[in-house]
């Protein structure tokens, strides 16, 4: 992008502070607001149909793994989150309490739910008695509450939405096999929908989940280097099961505690499609997550705008029966004040139609992201009238590749293997790092206070190894190099 | 149903007790349950899945008529409330309220939104200032707390599920337009997807939404002859935008205040389709929100069993591929005990297959509701296997359209209009009377002490006529008859 282009914008170039560029632009793009209580956000329109977008794809993935939806109360009692200590213990700091209702106060408060295995544990032990009730596996879409003291949006909101997905299971065997199946959903969808490609592993045991057993993690470069939690699958054991008495009857007959899984995605991973694909320009929007995928921009004054105009709305009338989510911007503006704002939006590709290309039978395409031309300009693409319907859409699968690749690209620039206590905190200053821990957590949270740098997981893919700890050097644990890194 | 049926089941009877029957009805379908803290409830999936059909049919018609989805924040400022003086007037009684976050008090409380009117004036009044940004159309669909102190599963909980819709106009007419359009809206799902027909019109101002000019209402006729407020569509006029400063700059440039509406449809709608279409045996689903249209039951043991089973699963395999909801039940239970079940259950059409079917080359199909032998069980009908998949589609448009009927006979039955107290007190203790009122407000209060009954609506059907209110002989108000009846 030309300089003045940036500053037409208005958006601090994510290049020169990506903390001011990412506030600047959730606003800009109108991707949400900050609600008038501290803390919460508004999700506005262009923001919530990615949300829609991504419900859409994990949700039929979740009936096709044998899930069903349903919904549990928003209001828990405070005494059931006390009920599994390390659960309580993680979420005590976070919860918001009500204390009236109906104008009396209430003789047992209630929290307002940070997460549902408490209460859903209740269910589950009314619900399930018997080997034949077994396995249960219900996911549920809501809102959910965690006080946070320094929110950002999308990121880190006082309340966000999400799927939390909650399954019973006779056996640890089962059990697990859920655990991963939809930690291999999570990972998955990031990679085909949202063109992130994810570092997928297992956390250590001080980044579980309060109460797991197993938490399973996909974690996204963002593009200053610092990882996204973006999903997280967790096998709970019994945990859950003893403390709010889940039992089932075996087919021997015999009394047995169930194993039970949660795992969810949540409005965060809005922020992870803006972090892990925008640039300078505003927005990079992933096209299976774009609410518009083409925009057509059609140019001309008077007569010839007429012109224009009328045969934009025919080519999205063919590109809609195609498939493809398309809208024709025909504000009274200039193209440039045209393209910026659907740059600045991230439509994945911009179709302009004047008076000349129309008399020559074609359009112009712009990628979003792609070829630039010597001043720094996109290179547009003439593309025949007739076969724009039938081109597009394999151009909108193409450049989800595109980014996919530039995404992997960029996160394995920023990621290296390291072994001494230098390279790794310059490594982990620009990206990740693979290196030994002896997995002591007093270690853990040093390297954290030195670098503010946190292990994001145990990697799936990586040799077997083992070597002295980056920092203390005593013997690594987990037979495998830790993903380290600066994390949102 | 036979009386050895019935006991089998174990639902009181709905024409003996329609209280007992709907309370255990919703636990033995696995509709619902109720949730730990006091008054909340828990959507199984059976639930839910119509939920999920009910939201799809009204999101579709809301983009349709030009709506975008967004979301706003559960917390609202306990002040924001208070701006609107009928509204807080009408909503302060059942409010929850945070008061404490992160484990500290909080200095403002924060009201858990009983609707979101006030949050959304707020934000509307931060995007609109230009005749360019109006209208502004925008649903939510989320989760609202109104504390109950009688509450009933899906009809009244301290927390239900529903859309709300929020515009902003630039003048009255536009902005009735779209109260009128939404009100449509409802009516037609209520219709064309519920099966039940509604009585349409305006509620008398005792009955408005608080804080609105206009509020328009369809209300179903439930098999007691008691009305259920299905669904409301508000014209707020400035009210809200003059509480939130929601102004903005005409193209004259003058600065005026937006025109409002706002409108909802809630998971009281299950509540609605369960009691205004459920019989002595259970649950009779519309096919449209069915979660299951045509169960298909394998009859037969050993290799016999094997046979129908396969065919089974064959027939629904065609049956799914033509659009349809279809399950197959094949659990080692006998005949009588499957039918019971998805009978309770309300599912449309069931197919039995069994050996000699097979033989035949024909399935057996019952409708849950339809005609019945005269032992009253229902009549079979045997299709070709081979016109199952090109037949039912039809059977289950057409059960829809008998189901509506049926519905509109039964609330034309039971609806009468009259002229003095005593033929009024006998109708409202059957169904729905339409008789004259005065309008005062102390007029109504009598009615209700006297026999529960309240005015439900102005009906937008029915001819202009003036007369003396039913009660007090005063002139009456509104040019028309009003529809009095209890309610739930």
């Amino acid at each position: 992008m030309s300089a003045a282009k940036k500053s037409d914008l208005g958006v601090t170039p994510l290049s020169e502070d990506v903390s001011a560029w990412y506030n600047e632009l959730v606003f800009k793009a109108e991707l949400a607001d900050r609600g008038p209580a501290k803390g919460t956000m508004v999700v506005r329109p262009y923001g919530y149909r990615i949300w829609e977008l991504l419900q859409g794809e994990l949700d039929r993935r979740f009936k096709e793994t044998g899930h069903e939806n349903a919904y549990f109360p928003l209001f828990i009692p405070e005494s059931f989150l006390k009920r599994e200590a390390e659960h309580v213990e993680g979420f005590a700091p976070e919860l918001a309490v009500v204390t009236h209702g109906g104008g009396k106060e209430l003789d047992e408060p209630l929290v307002v739910r940070p997460t549902s295995e408490t209460v859903i544990g209740e269910m589950y032990s009314r619900w399930i008695s018997s080997y034949r009730d077994l396995p249960v596996k219900i996911n549920a879409w809501n809102n959910v509450v965690r006080w946070e003291l320094r929110p950002r949006i999308f990121l880190r909101t006082t309340e966000f939405l999400w799927q939390e997905g909650h399954t019973a299971h006779a056996t640890e065997a089962e059990a697990m096999e859920e655990t991963l199946t939809m930690f291999g959903v999570y990972d998955e969808v990031a990679r085909d929908v949202a063109a992130i490609p994810m570092v997928t592993g297992e956390k250590t045991p001080s980044e579980r989940f309060a109460g797991a057993v197993r938490t399973y993690t996909i974690e996204g470069m963002m593009r200053d280097g610092k990882a996204l939690q973006s999903g997280t699958s967790h096998y709970l054991g019994q945990n859950f099961a003893k403390a709010f008495d889940i039992t089932f009857q075996d087919e021997a007959n015999a009394l047995q505690h169930v194993h039970t899984t949660s795992w969810g995605m949540s409005t965060r991973m809005i922020g992870g499609v803006i972090l892990a694909h925008g640039d300078d320009a505003g927005l990079v929007l992933p096209p299976r997550l774009a609410p518009i995928q083409i925009v057509i921009v059609p140019i001309g004054r008077d007569e010839q705008g007429e012109a224009t105009r009328a045969r934009a709305r025919e080519l999205a009338a063919e590109l809609e029966a195609a498939g493809v989510r398309v809208h024709v911007d025909d504000r009274d503006a200039s193209p440039g004040f045209r393209f910026n704002d659907w740059e600045l939006k991230g439509v994945p590709l911009r179709v302009e139609l004047g008076p000349r290309d129309l008399e020559a039978g074609h359009v112009l395409v712009a990628h979003r992201v792609g070829e630039v031309d010597d001043k720094g300009r996109p290179v547009k693409q003439a593309v025949a009238m007739d076969a724009v319907a039938a081109t597009l859409p394999g151009w909108l699968d193409a450049y989800h590749d595109a980014l996919l690749e530039r995404a992997r690209a960029f996160r394995d620039e920023h990621t290296a293997t390291v072994d001494d206590w230098e390279a790794f905190a310059a490594q982990v200053a620009v990206g990740f790092a693979h290196a030994f821990h002896c997995g002591d957590e007093a270690c853990e949270d040093e390297i954290k206070s030195r670098t503010t740098a946190t292990p994001r997981c145990i990697p799936t893919e990586g040799p077997e190894e083992e070597g002295a700890c980056v920092h203390c050097a005593r013997p690594s644990a987990y037979g495998k190099r830790v993903v380290f890194s600066r994390a949102y």
